[in-house]
């Protein structure tokens, strides 16, 4: 998640207090009855330090004992839930039901974490993310992800409930009111998508334009993890920066490409945003870091 | 649990196939979101072999992960879910939340663990125990059993929903069809008494009164394990067998208690039923086949 990399280097140059991040909950699934918000978590293990840092979802130390007791009943599982990361789930699952808004548990969640920034479901409201790949029928969005590994030619993503659902006032508070708004280098289609998708959210960005940024995910012709490549060219989008910027024409003030891409900051300031080069490679926090550095002066934060 | 170590013997003595279970649900709790029943989860893990013999309930080879992780959320636990356990809970919870009838689910448990026998819920609906101490408010069960190890002067044993619960049709035809109905060396109060009171239970039991034993749970004047004697004295009663016979002299037509106890053969006897005394306490399963023979032999069985 190039989401979590880029947080973790933030939080080294600015108080984390300071921050808020708007999270994607297109992902979430319900397993074993349990309600899952794979992005929420990931962002949370992150601030909080306890992220496995060799996956970059789920906690340090953890332990899978529940997982194989629960095959008796269901059957070879292919999402792996760790015990301790079950207990996050357990917990989000138990005030669901007692009626509290996500936005609500998400909050408790980071209390109990002792994390200081502020964690948002882009919305209360239901969105489930599908992918239709060529030859099959629309897959939740966990199954074509994890279970087949995000293999095949994705020809459509489909958000459903998006129409109905609302951004919540607090993400639409956080665009409005914040000294800057970074769309990290994260999936355009999948990850940001619905996110930027629902009612009022490109509207406040828009309005706020000069103080969004948006860090390419895409390196070189691919990503450096997951499937954005795939989906822009199953779409029929260029793989490239310029690809992605075309995305956010309308509500991005300065588009970040990595060095490598240079060629690209012509054409993408012809779309009407300023563009810059730098190193995007997150491979340690401290070059997160640098690249926070380099998109926070550039937008003069 | 008396009951779970006389159903260990009996499976020793007949076909396991031949045997139903009906369980009290009045114990049945909801911790974490999950709902917990643990008479039946007990019943289950005896009849699969599985249960921790050391304490008569819970799984072997339990490990307990899940418990600290939930801490963060919900603080100190004092009710002890083991990790394999809980798969048992969320499949239960998640059946349950999908519409499933508890008796449907139990039998679906039932044959995850691959038992023979039946296991009956005593009602589909929600009927909840409290215990009534002296100064203090009712609590429900399992924080008077667990939390408070049953320390406390009962007063008051509370059914709540026990009148507008129903018996499930299973539970009925249970008690008309068997060949023999047994009230397990239980608790009569919490563990028969939610049982006996459901609407139609007593009637069935007292129109095949015949073939319907009951074991004694008071030996030498006080219980092998749990408040029963306790209860009994709280509630003004005689901690004896002769105490016990008196709440079921409507029921049952052979009750049996121990050799100790020969001395009140005859004052039950004059309660209207037949009363044999043999060796009741369970301490190897092969003592408990023998007791379990005892009874069916007295039955005719």
């Amino acid at each position: 998640m190039g989401a979590a990399k880029f947080i973790r280097g933030l939080v080294r140059r600015i108080d984390p207090k300071r921050l808020t991040v708007v999270v994607n909950t297109g992902d979430d699934e319900s397993f074993y009855g349990l309600h899952v918000s794979p992005d929420i978590d990931t962002v949370t293990y992150t601030l909080a330090g306890v992220v496995n840092p060799a996956q970059g979802w789920g906690l340090i130390e953890e332990t899978f004992c529940v997982l194989p007791a629960l095959e008796r009943f269901y059957g070879k599982p292919w999402f792996g839930l760790g015990d301790r990361d079950l207990a996050t789930h357990l917990y989000r699952t138990d005030r669901m039901r007692q009626g509290a808004r996500l936005t609500q548990i998400t909050a408790e969640v980071a209390r109990a974490f002792k994390i200081k920034s502020k964690i948002l479901p882009m919305t209360d409201d239901s969105v489930r993310t599908f992918v239709k790949l060529r030859g099959l029928a629309a897959l939740p969005f966990q199954e074509y992800f994890v279970r087949r590994r995000a293999r095949g030619v994705v020809e459509k993503i489909e958000l459903r409930g998006i129409e109905q659902a609302r951004p919540t006032r607090e993400v639409i508070d956080a665009i409005r009111n914040s000294a800057a708004t970074i769309l990290a280098p994260s999936n355009p289609f999948v990850s940001l998508g619905p996110i930027l998708q629902l009612d009022g959210v490109r509207d406040a960005m828009s309005k706020a334009k000069s103080r969004v940024a948006a860090i390419s995910p895409i390196v070189g012709g691919k990503t450096i993890k997951g499937p954005a490549d795939k989906m822009l060219r199953g779409l029929g989008m260029e793989v490239s920066p310029l690809g992605v910027a075309r995305l956010y024409r309308d509500i991005v003030g300065l588009f970040v490409i990595d060095n490598v891409d240079r060629k690209f900051i012509e054409p993408i300031e012809r779309l009407g945003m300023r563009a810059i080069a730098t190193d995007t490679i997150m491979t340690t926090p401290e070059r997160a870091a640098e690249l926070a550095s380099a998109v926070l002066r550039a937008l003069e934060v």
